[in-house]
């Protein structure tokens, strides 16, 4: 069976999640606890972090921009990187966005600092950087807000991976209770639509021990 | 003409570059001053950073993976990502290695702490940074040696873009003398084979106001 090392709250595996149920490609999840650094798990990546997804024929495939690739070419059935050169620079560009620079400017301030640093046993959270996360926020969502406002769905006509990308990110601050959706209606009204794809379901469904999400997390209409 | 934005020492803009230069793919070189904040520039990339590719058709694509991506799909004849889905996942699982983790861990504590707070007025280097970004190296090289021991290139048979990622990190590091090359001779083997490369020289040629390269950045043999 393909198995996806995840870990529930990590945004690269739930934008993985997303990518392999907006296809229809059944998989099997398998939690990984990188920081106890399993054998077996770092000869599949090196890099020992999360995803990774193994497929039945022995392929093992690390990163998540990797993974999300590889799977608009092996499964083409439903594209999600666009069809023109013009808007699969434009779903690559957003997905870069938000996985690069809204993971370093608010994802990993507020979810690495509240959450990761607890898991794996390594301090206090830096209230210096919860701040930078929640002041980084603000703008963030309203770009968000204006291409959800300009576009039917955020890299243009079709949801792609940029939605994805986005939504991965954005539902592990919501799970830890950090997103103040009040601050741009567009963005909130985009988010719902995401949230609300059958895809999103098992996202929605995450316990994590010692984490309880605010109610609105499973709340299609928040 | 196709135009790509960069700057000289921008390890990202570089792989790109020689992406092109593999590629045999003519194009026209701008520097661009992020700091500046240009209108035009920001409208093409509101990331704001290099590289961002124009081409003749009006087409502006930022994000370096996304420029790469791009040219494997639009200039076929020359691939720099692999052929099967095995060969393409291993080239991507490492760009994405040298890009975000390497970067991350060693380009960015020593280029952006000795090189990029100078150009952009934001002070003086970080000590405990610049120890960290040494200190990771070491451990990076021996990967890369590694890896060039077991494969011809480092993600298979043929030069991909992998090599290119990496060969474009390292080469920024070069400039401001900070790789201890002696550390690892099959990396070091491994970059004299890439720096030998046509497309390469033009990186070789790049000067930077009141910065001077040593003397076996240029040196083939070194």
């Amino acid at each position: 069976m393909r198995i996806l090392f995840h870990l529930p709250l990590s945004p690269f595996s739930r934008k993985v999640r997303l990518a392999l149920g907006e296809k229809r490609i059944p998989f099997d999840l398998r939690t990984e606890r990188v920081w106890e650094r399993r054998e077996e798990f770092l000869a599949m990546n090196p890099a020992g972090t999360v995803p990774v997804l193994t497929e039945e024929n022995g392929l093992a495939i690390a990163d998540s921009a990797a993974i999300c690739e590889y799977l608009d070419e092996a499964y083409p059935d439903i594209p999600l990187i666009g069809r023109t050169l013009a808007e699969r620079a434009e779903v690559r560009r957003l997905v870069c966005w938000f996985d690069n620079k809204f993971h370093a400017e608010v994802c990993r301030n507020l979810y690495h600092e509240r959450h990761m640093k607890r898991l794996m046993g390594r301090g206090n959270p830096d209230a210096a950087a919860i701040r930078a996360g929640y002041q980084n926020l603000k703008p963030h969502l309203e770009y968000l807000g204006w291409l959800a406002e300009s576009r039917p769905w955020l890299a243009g006509p079709n949801l792609s991976l940029a939605d994805l990308a986005a939504a991965a990110q954005l539902s592990v601050l919501d799970f830890i209770g950090d997103v103040d959706w009040s601050l741009n209606d567009a963005a909130k009204e985009w988010y719902a639509r995401v949230k609300s794809r059958p895809a999103f379901r098992p996202l929605l469904a995450d316990r994590v021990s010692g984490m309880t999400p605010p109610d609105h997390y499973v709340d299609l209409d928040f």
